[in-house]
């Protein structure tokens, strides 16, 4: 039982778009990323999906009734994308975002490509 | 899907202990609490907990290994509290708390006192 201090975790990682486990809640799991940049456009077919920024203003553009939606998180704001809704975040700048989904998810949902991390580290 | 916004939210908190339900994902709930003083110890038989010092300085006193234990979150940094164990959150000055946990978890767990509530509000 020890806890997490984010700044600490995210002075850790060294690349862009690779999410680390820092904790476990039930069967959800909290990740953080530090990510710059266009992610590829993609959805989950079960799982639910909460973004937190932490650090920076992160894009993440939705299609809602296949229209194409923009919705722009400051620091101290977060969203839940829904299982099904395709998304794409997108930092123009370094963004810092905690995750929260469940274990498992993958970070590229039902596609693949460079982006794509199988078993995400533990930090 | 509408973000949401942690400031504005705690904003139209208007009373200590009382989480606020902001948000779903799967089955767990983001309920956002601002608490002062002492809480009552107890736990949760069947939920993990998560607190996220959003503002102030936070103790969380638990019991391992029947040893009491102090935990201080600053903001920033996060806790998970595994089903089980007996805690108490402690906040000498106003805390503002972000808190992930199962749907229903009730926030005195094992306990029934004036801290007690049943149904928390959606905000």
């Amino acid at each position: 039982m020890d806890k997490i201090n984010l700044a600490e975790k995210f002075a850790r990682i060294d690349e862009y778009w690779s999410p680390r486990i820092v904790a476990d809640v039930q069967t959800m799991q909290v990740k953080l990323a530090r990510i710059k940049g266009e992610f590829v456009w993609h959805h989950h077919e079960y799982e639910d999906e909460l973004f937190f920024v932490v650090r920076g203003r992160l894009l993440i553009q939705v299609q809602e009734d296949s229209q194409p939606r923009d919705i722009w998180l400051d620091e101290g704001e977060l969203l839940v994308i829904p299982r099904g809704v395709e998304h794409r975040p997108v930092a123009e700048d370094e963004v810092w975002i905690m995750l929260l989904e469940p274990q498992g998810t993958l970070n590229t949902g039902n596609v693949r490509d460079a982006h794509t991390i199988d078993e995400p580290e533990r930090l």
